[in-house]
């Protein structure tokens, strides 16, 4: 870290916490005037802050002025909590199918299944109880948690996380109506996770029909998101809990999606668009814009029209008496 | 398939692929004009399209003149991807309880659980890392994905697909608050799924309380739907992802609900009725009726209300003067 | 049950049953009239039934003459069904990690896989295919439903019920963009879950990222919800499906969030407030208020603004030609 250090700079520390819970063998931060009270009490026992706060009163045994207390307690995470450098190790009761090629320094947990022919890249980690479907790649570095499941058809690039429950590459919801019956569309297409995306826990991400489904590289997906199939999403979006992205929908590159939105089928979202929390998009969103509403509309248009709404809600009365009068 | 071959009849294709991405042993369809440039470009083999369009430029080999394009390729994808004909087995790590029964043909993969005295009918597939709970009976030639639980209560009928991670037949979200807390309300009713039901990955249906909950014949469940408790669904539904409908609602037969739209709490939605996406359902739907909206109103008049509260959005303020001026 | 029985006090029943499906072994009851119908058509065995409807013609053999017929099934229920006495048992397949420490009582079903240093405290059951992570530690008589994961990090208190897929203390949705990518901040604050809470199935929990996530004792959440890193939820609370809570939000005490209802991040939800099914919260809401709508408001706020858009829509015409006329 760079920052000059005030009080005791031999001060150790064994881990990071929040200023009410940390303990004198902990770092914390102050971020700004706002948590000067907390900081006061903390029995932190180093702590950063900005120069504008190094006088404040408390106890800890170092303070270190830093020009963003909490961007640089983030830089210092990972000296603090160095990534467990746990020994490649498969376990013995693994299921692994015929054909399948495992890589170089591969984990894999307690009652995986690895499928016929899966292919499992050098260093890849798969949790306890995931099933690597038949035939599906995982890249280099890639790591599962526990109770993944890849199907049949999917491909994921390198470095890609997936965290515990997700589903990938299951059968889109796809039917035609035909003698009294839903008659279920094969899906043949492929489901392609590109290099460095994460897909959030209890996510599901359904294969193309007979076009593919494909996650850009370095998107990052949130827990119980639902990606229909062909959908199309681009690079480094990002995409919040309980979006729900209808089948054959283009999402450009660099798109953030909020809680619980919704994009209707085949619509194109463009790239850098951003879309607010709970809103229902049903028409394409330009590149570059923000949406909220429902239906969605650009967010300056909608709070005009929520704001709008609010006046006439004290003002229909009014506004019903002048028509009654009005006899043209 | 019927249509006329225009070009190479013995050209010949070993899959199916949209035209962007069709190699030459591949077969793809050009479903209209829009897709003119794509066809131009295409390395398609063999390529499905209307009469109108046959004689468009570009590489095909062969045509196929049929009426429809893409209905004509869903034709033809069973017999370019037959369904595997895996040998029933066994897995040598399948737990199962006392008391169960297994019928001919029956396939359970890796590290499931059979529970005692569960039934699985003939032609069953079970995929890892399932739990069929005690008790359960799942109807002939019913195939459950990797992960799938069904707790103690539940049925399922024949040809029901369940896919990776859905939880059928869990406790409802009942509680009675008593002497300072929560306290659960026992279920003791069933989950009764009917025959050729689909259900999507991580979805969740509850069993009922004292009542059962049912699901009809033929209906389609998306992905990270939740049905409540003592919920009756009707025959020939469609149930797009991550709706959630509350305890006690009773939908028709013939229901389309979209994506993400919410049913309260012991509503009735009639047979054949319509419910958008997102639509918020706060009070029963008559059959037939398509609602909208949040809180939903049927369609035309959610459409009615959007449009007049934009258009008011414009006149507003002259509305506040007009009604200030106004002093009678 | 308190109740005066009216008819054949030695019949017996086996079980309840609602009054459409009972059989003569079994219990009913009549809730009011509504329902008489079914009651005259019923072939349940025995009925609760309030003092008003005793006189109803009927086939039960018995009727018991209660104040509140519902509640008095409810009280019954125990009694018919008790609790299944499962002696505890750790299956043979159970994967145990070096240093865990399991409690007296403690049962674990096939193939689930106890990390290192975990511990279960005394009468825990733990389903088959759950992981507990590495240092989780799980008080006593709490239950794991089949497939859970507890990441590592996490805490769950005693009586604590996880339904099935539900996972707790998963990385939270974080991340800087710098050089041109989304860099993930690692979370290493914990995730605890206090004293009698319930969790549903597919449910999912981060834990915080260098705070806690904390879920109340006595609180119990639905399926499919999604709690963020860093929140902090109160006691007693009820969380329904679907759910979303983004992160840092703080909710007090006794809160009722109803079905798919989200709230924006770093926002506080005083105690007893209660919040609509589907509401977009963007604010603050203060104790004890109620809110709905999108973005939500105020509940009766909510209300007349809606009324007045649904009279709006008949009026803009008329107002847009009074506009018009009005030259000043």
């Amino acid at each position: 870290m760079d920052g000059s250090v005030v009080g005791d700079a031999s001060a150790a520390v064994r881990g990071v916490a929040p200023l009410d819970r940390a303990s004198v063998e902990e770092l914390s931060f102050l971020a700004s005037g706002k948590y000067v009270p907390l900081f006061e009490r903390s029995r932190a026992g180093v702590v950063l802050l900005p120069e504008a706060l190094v006088g404040t009163p408390g106890s800890a045994r170092a303070r270190v002025v830093v020009r963003e207390p909490y961007e640089a307690m983030l830089r210092v995470l990972p000296s603090l909590y160095p990534a467990r450098d746990e020994p490649a190790a498969i376990h013995a009761t693994v299921a692994i199918g015929r054909g399948a090629r495992i890589g170089d320094g591969v984990s894999i947990g307690a009652h995986a299944v690895i499928e016929e022919g899966a292919e499992l890249g050098d260093g890849v980690r798969v949790g306890p109880l995931c099933v690597v479907g038949r035939g599906v790649r995982v890249g280099a570095r890639s790591q599962l948690f526990p109770g993944v499941t890849l199907y049949p058809g999917t491909t994921l690039g390198q470095r890609v996380i997936v965290h515990a429950g997700a589903r990938v590459g299951s059968d889109g919801f796809g039917y035609v109506y035909r003698d009294g019956e839903h008659r279920k569309i094969p899906h043949v297409g492929q489901c392609i996770v590109e290099d460095d995306v994460e897909i959030g826990a209890n996510t599901t991400i359904d294969r193309g029909s007979i076009d593919d489904t494909v996650i850009g590289a370095g998107t990052k997906i949130d827990n119980l998101v639902h990606v229909g199939h062909n959908v199309r999403l681009g690079r480094l979006c990002l995409v919040m809990a309980q979006v729900g992205i209808s089948g054959s929908v283009r999402v450009g590159d660099g798109v953030i999606l909020a809680g619980q939105a919704g994009i209707g089928g085949h619509l194109t979202i463009g790239d850098g668009a951003r879309i607010a929390g709970q809103a229902g998009v049903f028409g394409d969103v330009p590149p570059g814009e923000s949406w909220s509403g429902y239906p969605a509309r650009p967010h300056r248009e909608a709070l005009r029209a929520q704001a709008a709404l609010f006046r006439l809600s004290g003002l229909i009365g009014r506004i019903e008496r002048l028509l009654e009068r009005d006899t043209e």
